[in-house]
Parts: structure tokens; sequence; C-alpha cells
């Protein structure tokens, strides 16, 4: 947050999401923000080719939570989902350890095809977005390919393998992300970061390693964040030392970082100027405060929709409080 | 058929089929013929690439039905299919009007998938068939992309958009065969066709135009089966001045040529030794007589299983005979 003196109140809200946790904060700031309002971006590095399409895990986990078809028994993937396509694949021989539903496929085959074509990942997930209903823009971090490597003891790892092939198994020493100097940030997100009208940057409690410093290392994000007069609010995606969803707290573990929600604050570090905790970890806010953070302690586990719609509201609020200070030269 | 005096008597038997019709008489032959005596080859200029798949429907037709997992009430695809994929690719407005099952995608994925990895169409068939318990052999014609175009009044279409999309309804002018003059017919066809072990050619009740042509027209097949020892036998897919399956007699009609048996024999003119004719057709045996050519009269019409090896073994006894007359210097 640059501490500029911006009178006229801005109209909008940035959020950027992994999968599963990112989205359901999404879903819930969709539902109290108009859809001009709202601009949701999602990590691309989790893409990946597979059986010859192309997957984008983050941004469909995000695209059917946000059309209200996901599948909330499997946590991803689509409702009522069948398995015939995969069952046939297992009996020709094919790769089934990422298992791609029927109606799923329609999805991966639709990309593929208008990627083959020349259309950019951006044209592609709008286009699907305006065929399944969601009004809120949802944007690719970048139109470029960015791909995750996951190092490990036993060598690197694809991320879909280490998530999906290998369920997290291996212990991470570290990752990289292959491609993202040379990527340009998806531009009409650069445009928003940059814009004098953007009201809040919110980083969804998805996983830092994997899902949110792919989007944070992208080529002049980090700067046009820090840049930005709109506050950054983070999401914390660690409760009472675990994670919701995903392996972000083993992965704390492994490269020996305590999995805490204030080593969460830490590892985003200045780009920060407010964090969101749970309120099980309420006995962390002190140090917290003391990285210099502003904080606010609420119930952030979304079972329901309204605790999604919940947490949607109490993050807005915090943003709104951290940019009127910020104005009134608080900050 | 070349008149040599080859006394052994040869074993093998090859099959040129296009999809429904000819996949009836070549599973009759698998039948009754062990997995070595059998090379089916099948039409490969109706594949066509969709949805970004490589699809070649006559190799599908022809190895579902010899795996017995074709669809009996369609006429093509698989049994027991489902079509969520193709739901939801309507929801999206992808194209849909080539129906892929659910099931059936898994075929198409994997295809595509090995030929994208450098596979060719041979090798992927030969796996495909391998893990659907196909024994007897199955060989696409060429390795190489031959494309059916058909001319109509209101300009030319790929095969699957006037088949599949056009249901046939356009008037065809002509065809022509892109890539053919450049393709290489099958290697292990090719040495097939110049083998001493070949008893007999069977020509099955496929579509003269579209299925069988593209096969012929390859470079040097034409003038291998006509150097064969073995009997070049062609089984009629008109009777009673109709075609069984697909469009044969309306193009026939629409080409200016009779939509009788006896045209099917002229059409394929000095290639042949034999032409089985069906019992309906009794009356045009004599005309076909006069083109040079032995014929036999049989039930031609496959319903049952039955159905087909009766007529896979009066077609085999046909060439027997054929064979044993052109060494006893009848022919």
């Amino acid at each position: 947050m640059n501490k500029s003196n911006n009178i006229d109140k801005p109209k909008k809200i940035l959020a950027l999401s992994g999968g599963v946790g990112g989205a359901k904060l999404a879903l819930g700031l969709a539902k109290v923000l108009a859809p001009e309002q709202l601009t949701i971006v999602a990590n691309t590095a989790d893409d990946f080719t597979h059986l010859g399409l192309t997957i984008s895990p983050d941004l469909d986990t995000v695209m059917y939570t946000l059309a209200d078809l996901n599948n909330k028994e499997l946590g991803w993937g689509l409702a009522n989902e069948s398995w015939q396509a995969m069952d046939a694949m297992s009996a020709l021989g094919g790769d089934t350890w990422f298992r791609l539903g029927d109606r799923d496929l329609a999805t991966h085959l639709v990309r593929s095809q208008q990627l083959a074509a020349g259309e950019s990942l951006s044209s592609v997930t709008t286009y699907l977005c305006h065929r399944l209903g969601v009004k809120h823009t949802l944007l690719p971090m970048t139109d470029d390919p960015v791909r995750t490597r996951v190092k490990t003891a036993g060598g690197e790892l694809a991320f879909q393998e280490y998530f999906v092939r290998e369920q997290c198994r291996p212990a991470v020493q570290g990752f990289y992300f292959a491609g993202i100097d040379s990527a340009q940030p998806q531009p009409q997100w650069l445009d928003l970061l940059q814009s004098e009208d953007l009201a809040a940057i919110i980083i969804c409690p998805s996983n830092p390693f994997v899902s949110v410093d792919p989007m944070l290392q992208l080529p002049q994000v980090r700067a046009a964040m820090k840049a930005s007069a709109a506050p950054v609010i983070a999401v914390s995606p660690i409760v009472a030392g675990l994670a919701i969803k995903g392996p972000a707290a083993k992965m704390m573990t492994e490269l020996a970082i305590p999995a805490t929600a204030t080593a969460v604050a830490a590892y985003y570090g200045d780009l920060l100027d407010g964090f969101v905790l749970d309120q099980s970890d309420q006995s962390l806010q002190t140090e917290i405060d003391q990285l210099g953070l502003a904080t606010k302690v609420v119930p952030t586990i979304m079972k329901t929709l309204d605790d999604r719609i919940d947490l949607a509201t109490a993050v807005l609020s915090f943003a709104d409080q951290l940019f009127t200070d910020s104005i009134a030269g608080k900050h």
C-alpha cells in the first residue's frame, strides 16, 4: 500500500487465489460484490499437459466454484460427475492417476482446442466463464507457460506429479517456477494493480509456496502491489498449526518454517498491510502485530456458504478500515 | 490374381474393410480363421481431427467389433456408452455434431497422445487392439494422412462433415483423397499382398467410393493386388438396389451409376476375380458373369453372428475354389 492521498474511495477488489481454499473466499467475495467490482486472478503454475490436454486446475476450481458447479464432496472437479472415460482409459492402459471426470473433460477439450487455435488462456477462460454463467472477472495470472517444479530428495517433480500422483508424500526441499522470468503478468491484472480504483488486494487462504508465490514472483507484480494505494491483505491458510486443505503445513515443516499463521505473515513480509488470522490463533495476534502488520481475528474456516460470505465481508471491512486509516495517515 | 503355379496352398487371408458393413464380415472371418491367418486393413481416409483429437472411425469400428465392444443399437461407437462429456461440451458451446461417447473418448485420447509422441497409427492400432483383446491383425491402410474430400454442388466437404454433420444430404459430384499420392501403403499390408502365402483378398461389403477406393488408390496397391496369386473377391454392398448401411446407393444414383450389384462389380473392374452377390440379386448373376467374373450367390445380409460366420465361410470357400481353379488353369 502506497500511502498516497486518494480521497475518492476506490471501488475495485482484487483477489489472488489458488485452488480450493482460495476459491471458497473468492465465492464469498463474489456473493457480496458486483461483477464489475471483483477480479480474481488464479495461479496457473499448477497447469500441465496431460493426455494431450491442457489442464488448469486452479482456474477450473475457481470457475466451477463461482458457477456453483464444483464437486463439494471431492473438493475438486465438477458435481454430478461420472468416470466412464477414466474407466475406459484404465482398460486401455492409459494414465489415470489424474482423474478427469467425463464432464470435466469437455472443459479441457474446449480449452486445448482453443489454445491450439491460437487463443490466449485469458480468452479461453473468459469464454468458459461466460458459458458457465460466471459473471465476475476471472483471469489466469499469465498467458505464458509457468510450471511449478518441486525439489525433493528423490529429484525434481512436476507439480501435479508431486501433488496428485505422489499424494504430496515426498518431503519438499524447495520450489521454482520454470518460465516465470520471461512470463508476462496478465495485462488486465497489471492494469488493475496500477489503477487508482483499486480498494483492496486480497491474498486468499491459499498455499503460500505453490499457489501464491508464482503470482507474486511474476515480473512487476510485487512492485505493483507495493506501489498500489490499496491495502494488501492476506488471509492465513494455516489455522492452529494445520492447513485447512492441502500440504501447506507439511511443506512448512519440511522447509524448517514453523507451521503457524505468524510464519505465513512473516513469509509474505513487507508486501502485506494486513493479516487475517483465525480466532483459534488469537494468541498469535500480538506477535503478528509486532511484524508491523495490522491484524484482524475472525473465524476463517469456511464450511458453509454463510461462512464464505462472513469471511469475505470481514476481509472487505478490514480493507476498508486500513484504507481509511491510510488516508488518515495512521499507518 | 496372377495365375502362377503355386502348388502349396497359401494360408493367409486379407480383408479390406470400411466401417460397419465391412466390420461385420471381418468379424465373421475372425470367427473362422486363426489370428495368424487373418489381416484386416481398414480405410483411414475417413479419419479426422476433431476437438483436437485424432479420430479413426473405420479402424475403431472394426476394432470395437472384433473386441465385441461395439454398440449394436447405434451401429457405431461402444456398447454401454454414456454421453456426459458431449452434454457438458454442449453447455460449453463446443462442437457436438460428431458424438463422442465418454468411453470412446479414452480411445481417441490415447491415440492422439501416442501419435503426438511420435508413434505411427499402425503402432497405436496394434497397441489398442492388444489392450482390447483383439487377436487378429488390424492395420490402417497407411500411416500417412489421407483425407476424403466430397465434392458437392455447395462446395467441397471433409468426409465427416458430409457423412455425420450433413447426414449425407448433399448430392455428391465426386470424391478425391487428399494426400493419397504421397501416402505409403502400410508396409505389413504391402508385404502380405506380395506374399506367396496369401490365399484370398476379400473386399468387404463396404462403400466402393469412400471406403474401398482410398485403399485401392494408394500407390502400388492395385498393381500388387493384380499381381497376387490370391483371388480378389468383392462382396456386394448393394443388395436389391439398396445399400444395407450408409449412402452407397444414394451416391451411385447421384453419380449416374445404376445402384446395382452389377454396377459395383463393373466399378471394381478387372481388379476382381470373383464377386459375391446376395440371393435377392440372383437375376443379376448372368450379367456379372459376362463381366468376366466368377460369381457366387449367397445370403449376404448379416443380421446375426451366424450370418456373419456363414458369409465368411461362403466367401472363403469361394476363394478356395477360385484358387484351385486358377492352379488348374480354369480361369
